[in-house]
Formats: C-alpha cells, sequence, structure tokens
C-alpha cells in the first residue's frame, strides 16, 4: 500500500501517518519528491486495509498495490485447478463442457425433454431452476424441492450432471442433496453468508458475476468460498449492468482471459444472460469458445414461447443443436489455436 | 402490457400472439398501423408478466406499461406514509429525521463517545455495524451480538433509538432484539429471502438501494417487504455504482423527488456512502434536505482516523456539529420553500 | 506518477524502467518492499505521461500522483475565479444566477415570450439554442443564424444575456457575433478542435460535462480551453449516462462540490438535462442551490407541449415562477448556511 | 409510436393528444383498456419524434417502436453491404481484413517498420494516426502531415491501404488527401458538422462506437454520414465505458451480431481498446473472429515500451504474427461455423 501526500503537506503531517504505519509492526519508505511526498508501507500490508488514511490531514489518496484476495489467485497456485463433477473435468486443458436446460423447471415432462434434448446436442449437465430469484414478489418463484426431484431424475435418466441455484442458507441442505454444482445467482455474489455456506460443503460451486460486479469484487467473492474450505469454484461470467439497453446485459468476454491471468480457477460464460436475446446466444457462445472459456451454461427450452421465464434469450430444439455443432467445429480449431499460443 | 409486432409480420404470426393472451383469458386491441401492428393487452396483465412475447415469431417488442409492485405504490396509497419508529416519526411533513453514527461499532467506548455526540449534534438515532459485509473476508468482519450490545446501551443511554444492518435470516432474531429499524444493505436489496424474512416481523425497515439497483427494481424489493406484512419501509438513497472513480459512488439525488412521485413510502439519504469522501459530506446532505428528504443517515467518529471502516467518509465531533448547524437552518427554510410548492 | 513492479520481478527489470526514467531526466526514489518494488518518479512527471511502463515486463501498474491540467486547477489559483459577463458575475460570493430559455429557438415569437417570463422569474441571462446536435439527422436541426438573430434581439429587449450553444470551428465567428457565453454541449465536450478555437476567442466559455465525462477529463478539456488564453469557463453539471433509465441522465450534484475543490473555476447545474422530467426540475434545482452551485441553467417554454424539443423536460411560465420563488428562499438561506460553513 | 395515459386520464386528456396528432396528418388507434388508454399513432411517426407528450397531462409514457436510421438499417438495405477499399474488401462474406499499425505515427522510420510487421502477418491496412485526440492538451498531438506523407509511403511501399483518423473538417481536405479509410473516433461519434463532413466525401469511413455510444446512437451517427451520399460505413467496436475498471474500456462483442442484424454496413472489432492491456488483446482478437466481424484494427509496435502512446496495448512484432498465426486457423473453421449456421 502507498500513502501519496498532499503537495505541501506538513512534515507533521507525514509524521503522524508514518506513526501509524509503525504502531501496526509495519515499515515505511519514505519518497520525498519536489511535488509530493509518498509513503511507501512494507510488510503484510493486509492489516493496514482499514485504516483509513484519507482522513488523515494531509493525505491526498491511497493505492493498493496487492489484491485482498489470495488463495483464488494464480500467484497462490500457479496451474489451472481443474474442478471435477462427478466425473466431469471444467478447467484446464479439459473439454469444453456445456450446461443446458430451461430458465425454470416448471414440470416433470418439460424438464425431462430438456435433458433428452441436452444430452442429445452433446451436454453434460442439466441446467434448470427450482429456486428463482425474480424483480417481482408477483413471479413465479420456482417448484422448491419438486423442481429438485424432477431435476435430479432427469439429469440422471440421461446421464447429466445437476447444475441449480442456492438462494439461501435455510435452503442449502435442500438443494445440496439433489444437484452436482451449487449456482450461487448474480444478485447473491456479495451475499457474503450465503458464500461462507457453501464454502463449508463439498460441492462445487458456480459463481457467477454479480450485476455490476468488479473483477476484484468477484475475485473476493471466490475467496469467501475457498477460506472456508471449498477448492471447487467456478467462475460464470454473465454480462453485467451498463448504461446499454438494446442488450439484456453486456456481455464481458475480456473477463474469461482476465480471470484466468488473476485466478487459478475455471471460468465458463452464460451467453443466455450475457445478450438476453436468442438469435444473439450462438455468436456470442462462439465468442466465448474463442476467448477461452472452460465451457458455458445456455437456456433451452423444448419450446421457449411456453416457457415460465426467460423464453426470449432460450433456443428451442434446433437452433440449440445447430449452435452445438458449431461449437463442436470451434472447439477442435481452438486445439491448433492453443499450440500456437504455447510457442510464444 | 403492448405487443409491437414486426414490420411484415404475418396475419398469422398476431394470430398466434392474439390466441395466447386470450388462452389466459384476457382482451386484446389491435391496432393495425401502415408500419406495424400493436396488439394492446386488456385485463389484468400482471399474469401475462412471464409470457415471453419476444420469442413467439414476428414479434419486435413488447412493453410493460403497468408497475408490478402495488402496495407501495402511490397510487395505491395517495397519501404519505409516516413511519413511526418508537416515537420517531419520518415522512410526511414531519422533521427531517437525522441517523448518526460510525460505520462500525468498535467497543463500548467508542458507540459510547459516538452516542453522545450524535445527540449533542440533533440527531434522534444512532446508526452503528455490528455485522459488517465487507468485500474481502479477511477485513474486519463487525463485532457481533457484543456490538448490539453496546449499540443499543448507548443509545438508551442518550435517548437515541438504534438502526443497524442485518446481513441474515439466520441472525434476524438476534438483530430484531436489539434494534428499533432493520437496515438492509445495498448487497442485499435483492436478497429475496432476507426480504420476505423482515416482512414477517414488525420492525421498520431501511432499504439501501442495490449498488446498481433501479428505481424499478428497488420498488419491487419494497414490494417484497411490504407484501408479507410489513408496511414500514423507509427508503434509503446511497450512491448508484457508475463510470465514475472520483466518488465513491454516483449520488443521485433525484431518487428523492422520483421516489415520492411513485411510492407512499419516505425516503431518506445517505451522503456518507453516497460520496464517500468527507469533506464532500456536508454539501451532500444539504443537497439531500433541499431535494426534499425526510432525513439522512450520516457516518461520525470521535477521531476519523482511528476509525475502523469508513473511516474516509467519516466527520469528526466539530465538522458533524457545524453540518447540522447548516441543516438547521436549512430544514427551516424548507418549510418556507414548501408552501411556495403547495402553491401550484 | 508511480511505477509499480510485480511480485517477483528481476532486478535488470527494475533497471530497465528506472533507465527510462533517467533517460527522460527524471529521478527516481526506489521502494523495495519484501511483497513488491515501486519506483517513485521524481521531478516534472508530466513528460512521462505517455511512457508506455505497462509494457515494460515486470511492471504490475503505474499510478499517476499529480493532474495533468495545471492552469484549471485550485492549486495553481487558489482564490475563486468569478466570470464576469458584461456585468452579471458568476462564481465565488456572488449572486445564484439563473439562465433560462427553451431548448430551441422556435421564432421571434417565441424566443420574445421566454425572454419576458425568463426576466420576470428573476433570470439574469436567455438561452436558447439556434443549432442543435440530433441523434437523428431527420429530427429539427435549429434554425440557424435566423435563430441567432432572435435570440439577441429578445434578450436585448429585456435587459438579459445570451448563452448559446457553438457546435463546430466553422460556425464560431457567427455565433461569437451574437452570444455573450459560447456553450460546448455534452457531446463536444472532448471535441477538443473546438475547445481550442474557442479559447482563442474571448467569449466566457459554459463547459458542459460529457455524457460520460469523467470529473478529470472534465477539467483537462476545461485546460484546452484556458491553455489557448481564454480565462472564463463555467462548468455545466447536466447529469450523466448511467445504467439508470427511469430519468434521462443521473444529476451527478456531487460534482459541484467537488469541482470547486479541484478547481477555482464557478460551476453551476442544469436540472432539466440532469433529470428530463419536468416535475423533477425543481426539487434538483433547490439541491443544486444547496450543494453550493453559482447558478443554474433551465428549460421553460410558454407552452411546454407545442416545444419542438425537450418539451417534456420545460418548464411553464407558472410552474417556473414558483421554483425561482423557492430558490429565492434557499439563496436567501444559504448566506447563513455559508456563515456557519466559514466558522470551521 | 405510441402514447400511454395515466390510470384515470380524463376523457378530454386523451382528445387533447389525439388532436395534437390528426394536426400532424395522422391517425390514431385507440386501445382502451381498464387500466390505461393507449394512443398508436399511425402513418410516418418520424414527425411525430419532437413532440412533447410526455408534458401533457394525463400522459405516463410514450414508446417509440421505429427506428429513426433508414438508409443504415437492414430493413432498407436487406443484403449485407460489401466496403471496397480500393479492392480490399470489407463485409458480406469476403475475408477477415485486418488493419494493423501503432497509436501514432511517431516518424518515418517508425511507421515503415510498422508496415513491414504489418504486411507480413496478414495485414492488408496500415493504421497510425497523425491527428491525436488526447485527453490532456499537454500530451503527444500527433505529428499532423508529416505523420501522413509517412503512413501513405510505408503503406505504399507494402502496398497496405492507409486508415487514419480525421478530427475536424478543417483537416478533412488534407486527411482525405493522404488516406484510404477516414477514421471518426470514439469521442467525435456524435460530432454531427464531422459527421455530415465525411458524409459529403467518397472515402469509406470507419466510425468508431463512442466511449458511452448506444447501439441506437450508433446506426443514427452512421446516418449522418450515410444521409450525405457517402454509402461505405464500416462499424468499429472499440468498447464502452463502464463501472469496470479492470480493463480500460468493456468490449461489447454482442454488437458485432446486433449491428448485423439492424444494419447492412460490415463491423469490425478494435480489441486493442477494446480491452486495453496487450495480452488480452489476442484472445478478444480470436472471440471477434468468432463473433462473426468482418475483420479487426489492431495495435502494433516494434518496440511497444518506446511508444509514443497506447504502449500498453501494443503488441510487438512476435506477439501479433502469434496472434495472426491464430486468427487464421480461427478464420478457416468459421468457414464451416458459417455452413452450419446457414442450415437453419
Amino acid at each position: 500500500m502507498i500513502v501519496i501526500m498532499k503537495h505541501g503537506a506538513t512534515k507533521e503531517q507525514v509524521e503522524k501517518v508514518i506513526d501509524r504505519v509503525k504502531k501496526e509492526g509495519m515499515d515505511v519508505h519514505l519518497s520525498e519528491g519536489k511535488e509530493q511526498t509518498i509513503i511507501g508501507l512494507v510488510g503484510d500490508t493486509k492489516k493496514m486495509l482499514d485504516v483509513p488514511f484519507k482522513s488523515y490531514d494531509g493525505v491526498e489518496n491511497t493505492v493498493r498495490i496487492t489484491s485482498t484476495y489470495k488463495l483464488s489467485s494464480r500467484e497462490f497456485h500457479p496451474s489451472d485447478t481443474v474442478v471435477d463433477v462427478d466425473g466431469v473435468k471444467i478447467g484446464g486443458n479439459e473439454e469444453f463442457v456445456t450446461m443446458a436446460g430451461p430458465c425454470s423447471i416448471e414440470g416433470r415432462e418439460q424438464i425431462m425433454e430438456c435433458a433428452r434434448i441436452a444430452k442429445e446436442g452433446g451436454a453434460k449437465i442439466l441446467r434448470g431452476g427450482a429456486f428463482k430469484p425474480r424483480t417481482s414478489p408477483y413471479a413465479f418463484q420456482g417448484l422448491g424441492e419438486e423442481g429438485l426431484i424432477y431435476i435430479r431424475e432427469a439429469a440422471d435418466a440421461y446421464g447429466l450432471k445437476v447444475i441449480t441455484e442456492v438462494m439461501d442458507e435455510a435452503n442449502l441442505p435442500l438443494v445440496a442433496k439433489y444437484t452436482d454444482i451449487l449456482q450461487i445467482g448474480a444478485r447473491n455474489m456479495q451475499n457474503f453468508k450465503l458464500l461462507q455456506a457453501v464454502g463449508k460443503t463439498n460441492v462445487p460451486v458456480a459463481l457467477k458475476r454479480g450485476i455490476s460486479g468488479t473483477i476484484d469484487e468477484w475475485l473476493n467473492a471466490a475467496e469467501y468460498v475457498v477460506s472456508e474450505g471449498n477448492q471447487r469454484v467456478i467462475f460464470v461470467e454473465r454480462g453485467i449492468r451498463t448504461y446499454e439497453t438494446a442488450t439484456r446485459n453486456t456481455f464481458d468476454l475480456s473477463a474469461v482471459p482476465l480471470i484466468q491471468k488473476l485466478s487459478h480457477f475455471p471460468i465458463i460464460v452464460d451467453p443466455s444472460h450475457g445478450v438476453g436475446i436468442w438469435d444473439l446466444v450462438s455468436p456470442m457462445a462462439l465468442a466465448g469458445v474463442a476467448a477461452g472459456a472452460s465451457g458455458m451454461i445456455v437456456e433451452i427450452h423444448p419450446e421457449p414461447s411456453k416457457a415460465w421465464s426467460d423464453g426470449q434469450q432460450s433456443l428451442n430444439e434446433k437452433r440449440y443443436k445447430n449452435m452445438m455443432a458449431q461449437i463442436d467445429v470451434l472447439t477442435k480449431a481452438m486445439k491448433d489455436v492453443k499450440k500456437i499460443q504455447a510457442e510464444i
């Protein structure tokens, strides 16, 4: 951490800052420029995080130069972590993994049909919500446990794994009983109590980026999970909130190489929420593959116009299978691309 | 709700949409323009919210024209709701209410000193966090119940009420035991399970706007509380996340008259988080008064440079009291201003 | 400027950075921490602005610690600059100045009527656009010189000054002939050629904040004007683009005290564009007064529903005069408020 | 266009709106729901764009349902426009075209070396700025005509075309003399006078998306060019401004399929500005290919650490050539992908 003094800060003011730093058991490196004095903190600056240096007289600004997350960082764990979901491997140089299914589980028949389509298209994991976070209290909130029973049954029938959202600590044991991956939704990225709770399970956690989550906050959210002992985190880029309203969100694909640079955990993409318009989903899924994602999660529905939620961003059977055929071509090409990348 | 068909949509496509609408027991008003056909839905369109019309062939767009919140709306309850916090009245034509205190409760002595300052400056309610939502799991997370005991004691000693944050359903009974107002933090504005839980209590709820919460989402979040039976909601504008980094958040004061137009519940402002820099807090507090807010919540600390969190946006005793003297002048002037407003 | 080396950067990498700094005639202060080495640059770091230190191996980040604007900075010119517009003084402890008028000049009669209303309400300056920047090429683009003639005539008839927008260098001499203040619109905040051109005139410049302009960019935009010799800049906060669509823009009132802290030039507010909805204009104008602005610019129209542009955010005569009466009360109170502020 | 009346609007209020519509020579379709009355406008609603219906009593909202751009729309011109830059074809099913070069032209030798690298890597067009829009007036502003002479010479020496930025109308004839494509920078996307000026030339125009430009504004900006007669527009996605600071901008790749859906003009991507960090450029360029872009513009430099601007996002020779080899693999695969896309 660096403390930047104001132009014209007095010696006394500089001393007060230094005193505080030393009181915390750290050393300083003083850099007295013509324009400004800069105080560099030497030692484990994590304990200085909460010191409000900006409230000291004469202080202009502070700059944090080390990250606050550690266990999630690439520095801490240089090689890629591969998250093994009961045999389906996500991350590293493993295959591109597709998770497909409806937004909401609407009934036994619907999820069974989704499982068939997902499987035939090449997905390994079945998605579907039983507990749905909805903006309005009057919108459909999900089938609850009934939905969990159906999705488990459907996944098992077609040899798929299950991913579904857990919204609160109270329902965690219930959801964990039926699912292979616990999804933390965008609205809960900084629901720290929930993060700690899933961190205490041994179920893989798919951590969606918050609606306006920064890369730094997202990595720190993962740290909440990992610091409780759960070493199986999967980042999910699902678009962020910006001024642009032509798409549901702004799909930030640069998060893929950036997270890979900063963390050892895998990252997958969610083009359905990323754009929110079904005919943009397929090109964005392809872009996700090319950006280097380890997989994707995509919304499909036997009949999107009858979906109870997110119908406008869901692919029907024909479109989904066509997209998967495209992705197949691209993932093969990416193997050659990665060889070239490795040459540098 | 309105469904807008694409230029060149076929009769058949129009019919399919109409069929769906009628199947849900509603009527349509058809408007066939030269350029586009528009289908207006007539009846209680709330049940149409989840119908994915955009996934129908030939549909260009849909427009929601009624709000999804009802109990929180001004239309439902035309007169101002005054939230009575054990005698301290917030909203309507009542006095401008100040809630002051530290970001975190750091100990018995600190919160007692804060209570003294708050009271002397004219605040009616003491704020202070015992459970702190922190970006990093390694940052100070609050004193927990110990903190709750201290703040209750301090408030009682100085004849103040207490506002403190509840972060999860599990700790709700504990927090509710000590506080007069339950604060829902910005990160939890769409923690729907928590909203429902506080909605089942009879404790007033201060609902902070989400970090990137829209006005519409915020009103719907209130609806989650109110629809469970709790009729005492206070909106808190605390700044939103934008591209601007010169301030901690962008303090959206237009939310004050806008919420007052759309809802009957009171709205107060949080200039400390709104700007995040102590020397901008005072002018923004004044601006909040002038915008018509029913009160404010502000961070103070006996010695900001020693605060465990948010020190850079906290006011010391002298600055706080000076600000309160300014606010006193302004709130008096606002009485005359409101008389002029009423003339129109 | 500070260059922060990566954890584990080699001595050689550090040397390369230092060499470059020294080659530019500057000195360094080296701070070798356990975790990271930090290189502080000593001297006039302005020339280092374009050095891409981040492209050097081993460099993690760079931090700019001095502003790039100088002549516009409060540091350079500690006392308030009062911009004198032919006798109407804006800034410092002068009166709160109102500029009122229509979005577009629509004809001789309309602007004459606006001038009457503006004057009677207490405005000192008449606004009105003759050249209009419009999103669509098919929208009304303004009356051009005809409009300039009308607004000048109307202002003179009522003893008002004129403010109007200049959109390009080619029309600058024409616009300058008729106006007392040159307005640079939000879309042109970084039209550097235009900024330089108005900087060469001796006409006061009202510089609107860009649609997504940062405080830093805005101050640098002013520097473009001032560095050409024109010392009369007025900042205009008019709202910024955010994710929120309930208002036209997000009105960032914190810009008022922030600009006052960083620059000596006055800042006024534009509540009409800030919110874009007429019934929010009045409370936001009051908030602007309380935040400490030196004035405001507001859209009025004899009959808003017949306005050719911006009708939905324009005030009619009755509402405008009512607002001005409110503002009158508040500006008086602010004199007392400022006395209290001065006590600290 | 649709006008939505408030719940409880009177018959008289509805009549006033209808009168206005009819006065403009249009018809209405009235839809009287239980909750709200909706007035659909029938005819060429473009003339209604400026009518401030929201300022009419009883009006809740208006919804625009037709776009304001026409000549740029896919509806107007269903097939892809291929922009032919003196033999280099951009758009439709043509090859993926790369434009490479330095941010700034720094001298004859530097741009000559860049041209060699660009050509060897497979680029067809040489980029380089002679007039640079810089945030600070004290930063390097470009070599001006000297730079234009050098880039033309370098491009000709290696059989490349030239793209360079034009910042103002005054320099347009000069820039047009040397370049094959006129670049409109992000800050000038809504410099309408400049758009009209380049629209009067017959030189292809590369129109960068504004720093916070919406898709709709961007298409309207193109309309400014096209409506003046210039039918050769190339959209350039270069990232937008959001709250995220981990990257220079947020690279919005969904703009690629979205613009292709709404317009017939080609769109290319600028991964260098999109992310601003050199090691993310290559994966984002690949993602651009997969998203279906017609080409890209990328910053290269013989020695990025010595670049006068944008060094941190420039690729050196080795990295650029490695990226181009990857892109080569991907563009080949995309031919097969497009065949599969065409099957649906």
